[in-house]
């Protein structure tokens, strides 16, 4: 296949593989290394990219490491002095409690002259999972769920799980103490908050334990006696920002959506593209988010407003899928029917959705291309895309007309990618 | 009250007054005045707008003029010389049958001297209704509405309406030949095409008989009938493009959504606000079209992409609300909700969403106001947004915190606008 459908099918593949090269650890990790310290370096991590992460620590650190990252099942890659542990993501599992377990004890057992050096990325928080002395998992997990049914904010819902946990809100630094600890992170959130991401077991928290039992009256939730009795005893509150014991402690943001955002509007420009970066953290329902994309490429292609084409439009950021049918696909899939669906087959715009951990959904596809004919080529193959949309079945719509986009895992996440071009 | 939060909301209200005002007959119309005609001049038109049209041309015709325009109940305007009838809408009644029969009537009149102004804006679809011989009111409705239920394109319903029609779909124009026609459009639709707005009842038809039937194959529709006998019999077809009768036939957009944008942009950088217009047709669930335009904000905020503030962004287009609960409010409203909800207090953006003819809904308000502080004022009041929205209750939200833009009908129409200010 070539011609001007392939090329542009070719180009928005080029972008997304500049978006996933950017937030890959062996490219971004490296520049920050720190200086080895005089005493011993300890390696520790969670996260969908920690193996990765640690991976490109071994292969760039002088002299000698050890430590343990935990990672979800399938994403861990061979390393010879940092042990990887795989468990289970987003609902912890006994593996992904040893491994925190252990590396809290790896983290107290350092002195002032060690390094602990925290690799974090998304899923981290799940797999860094280690309830407070006293709360079983499952008390945890029930607030938890009240939490998350309660429509409590994301930032109220990290609140109560730092005062319900033995490792997370600075707690891991604080274990550490005296030893030096550098953060690298790899952001799948909106704003990148470092005490958010993975509910910052490295990072000050702004919240207290008093903040922690006002969540849950606000939101009517009653927690399991032990909860109830442990956020009322406050024994050991979570070091705050300016605790002596995080002193010498350093967060750098190594891969972040707008810098892989930025990396493809990069690759679009060298390539003589107008990019334009609608927003790193958009979120919604993915029909509707693609509906909404539809109409500013729309509006770009008639008006020349927010851009006169020929220009790229992308954007970042993770969208949600309200399931109502039995079909089969992920978010970037419905979003790109969405799109395809309001675009009606403009002859000028082309896209690709897709998330950066190469996964969309659970299926075995990144994402998918859209081209101006993919309606009319999915009902020459026998489907009907508006009842693909209506039975959540975007993948074998896509599968059909043969622009699936599949990588595998690439061991990295910045969430969602989205180009839209038009020509 | 004054200080910057004022500022900011007569700002945001100064680019909504901006934006109706360049789409206000009285001043967008009088510049597309045709020349007077040796004969007769008569003035016909359907829409929310056809009586604020009729006064405007009315008060800049030099010499005599007659003719009927029909309008929704409630948009009548006091005029001299041009009848003015108000109808039902959006279903149609025996007034706007009645109406629709007598504007053909005075159409099907004139000789090669005279003129036919027409005057079409938003709603005139349903305003002008004459179903063609043979079928009944009842029965075309009966096929609208299965239309409705399918699925099926706007471009397709429109096929079948036209050819269930004694008037639209070019037949107005062609029963006036061998007149000049001159049709004056204000556009309420996406893409602005003559042949859609109000089925294109001057302009030719670029679909047959055979069109119509497939479409009812398609979508399985079953139609009354004595629809099936008309569509079979095919007795009089459409006037196509090209035909000798449309050949004396202009069209003039005399207003647009996208041209109020411009207007509203033009305000805001007179006052040196820089704006950007994301698109003039923008569609999709309101408060997940709101969530998007909040992480588009955010994006600027934080990363000065797609653009650096200080800036406002504007956006157009017909938002959808799917409704759940038993609360009051339009889709700008829930818009706005939806929005405030996701910007969670930014202190550093605001936000106005409205309707340009003055009604969301089917409230008293035009629409509202975001500030920085509505969440938290809402809750002062006693108002927990999260379940205001989930109520479709966002007219109460924002009359609490006193919020509500009221202006009443403005007689024209270019659909929804927003308005996101950055500072």
């Amino acid at each position: 296949m070539s011609g001007p459908i392939a090329e542009a099918k070719q180009f928005l593949r080029d972008l997304f593989d500049a978006a996933v090269a950017a937030a890959d650890p062996a490219r971004c990790l490296p520049p920050f290394l720190p200086a080895p310290p005089r005493g011993k370096m300890v390696v520790v991590g969670a996260g969908k990219a920690a193996a990765a992460m640690a991976r490109a620590v071994e292969k760039h650190w002088q002299g000698a490491l050890g430590g343990l990252v935990v990672t979800r099942y399938g994403h861990g890659v061979a390393c010879d002095q940092i042990e990887i542990v795989e468990a289970a993501h987003p609902v912890p599992d006994d593996a992904g409690l040893t491994a925190a377990s252990r590396i809290l004890e790896l983290a107290q057992g350092l002195g002032a002259d060690d390094l602990l050096l925290c690799l974090i990325s998304g899923g981290g928080s799940s797999l860094l999972t280690l309830p407070a002395a006293g709360i079983s998992l499952a008390d945890k997990q029930a607030v938890n769920q009240a939490l998350l049914r309660s429509g409590a904010a994301i930032g109220e819902m990290n609140c109560v799980r730092k005062h319900l946990s033995a490792i997370k809100g600075g707690r891991l630094a604080a274990a550490a103490a005296p030893a030096q600890v550098v953060t690298l992170l790899i952001s799948d959130v909106p704003g990148d908050d470092p005490a958010v991401i993975a509910s910052g077991p490295t990072v000050g928290d702004p919240t207290s334990f008093a903040d922690a039992r006002e969540i849950l009256r606000r939101y009517d939730i009653t927690p399991p006696e032990t909860v109830r009795a442990h956020l009322a005893a406050a024994a050991v509150e979570s070091p705050k920002i300016g605790d002596p014991r995080l002193v010498d402690c350093v967060t750098h943001l190594i891969a972040a959506p707008q810098a892989s955002l930025i990396a493809a509007a990069q690759a679009a420009e060298a390539v003589g593209m107008q990019a334009l970066i609608l927003g790193d953290a958009i979120e919604g329902e993915a029909r509707e988010v693609g509906l909404v994309h539809a109409g500013i490429a729309q509006a770009c292609a008639r008006h020349g407003h927010p851009a006169a084409p020929p220009l790229v439009l992308l954007s970042g950021g993770e969208t949600t899928v309200t399931v109502r049918g039995k079909g089969r696909g992920g978010r970037n899939g419905e979003f790109a029917l969405g799109l395809a669906l309001a675009l009606d087959g403009n002859e000028r715009i082309f896209a690709l959705a897709a998330d950066t951990d190469g996964i969309d959904g659970s299926e075995d596809n990144a994402g998918v291309l859209v081209t101006p004919d993919t309606l009319a080529r999915a009902r020459r193959a026998g489907v009907d895309p508006m009842a693909s949309l209506a039975g959540n079945d975007a993948y074998s719509l896509f599968a059909a007309v043969d622009d699936l986009v599949v990588t595998g895992p690439t061991l990295t996440n910045v969430n969602d990618f989205r180009a839209v071009l038009i020509l």
